[in-house]
């Protein structure tokens, strides 16, 4: 077939264990938007023009009733890895800020093209990247 | 801390346990550019202004190396999910044309404000979903 004519990533998905730890962390502490919380299944959080999905995998998983949308379960286990992007001024902020409020940075530094990229654990114990949005322009 | 400023989602990640078999699907079948493959640990494609990360979580839960990047691991199993942006021309070609392609649509609807989703399936079992971007539009 004709490939697709794709507008970008509209939603990002990550599974958490605890929707109010979620909320804490994306959004009291990074600020994003809440769209939508369905309590013990997701919560929802805008950032730019994409949505972060953040489902409890033991709900997500369980397929829809017949009176229901028939959303396609899914729902992983283990570790998954978001990134969002953040300017320089940002980051270097970010990787002084977040150890204060008990969000220890566990990697930070430079790919070798420049651009940084720092890291933190999500209290479900996901990746959450921090990165210069030129680490993925075309012209590197 | 002050919220930071995050330009929206730079990476969203899937595990995959077949990275030809994702590169075949999001690659020559959805036509999104493939950005950068490390045999045997990831495949990473462009889709807008952000990065669609396939990751072999066997690969990619291994802590790098004293001679690496410190990247922290991460890897997830079981069906994740992403959604790609379309509009509405888009989505009508897709449910018709994945079909024949051998990727056979899982559910087709539309969500009670409008906007319609299409869900398949990539070769690791991820729930992949072609949605209007209105469907997130902040106004309704």
């Amino acid at each position: 077939m004709r490939a697709p004519t794709l507008g970008g990533v509209l939603e990002a998905a990550i599974y958490v264990d605890d929707l109010d730890a979620a909320e804490a962390f994306y959004g009291d502490l990074l600020g994003l938007e809440t769209v939508i919380r369905q309590e013990g299944r997701h919560v929802f959080f805008r950032c730019g023009q994409a949505i972060l999905l953040a489902f409890d995998p033991a709900a997500s998983r369980v397929p829809p009733g017949p009176d229901q949308l028939p959303v396609p379960p899914h729902g992983a286990s283990g570790p998954g890895h978001v990134c969002f992007a953040a300017e320089a001024d940002e980051l270097e902020r970010m990787s002084t800020a977040l150890p204060v409020e008990g969000v220890p940075v566990e990697a930070d530094f430079r790919w070798p093209h420049g651009p940084r990229s720092i890291y933190v654990r999500d209290p479900a114990g996901n990746s959450v990247e921090f990165a210069e949005p030129k680490l993925w322009e075309p012209s590197r």
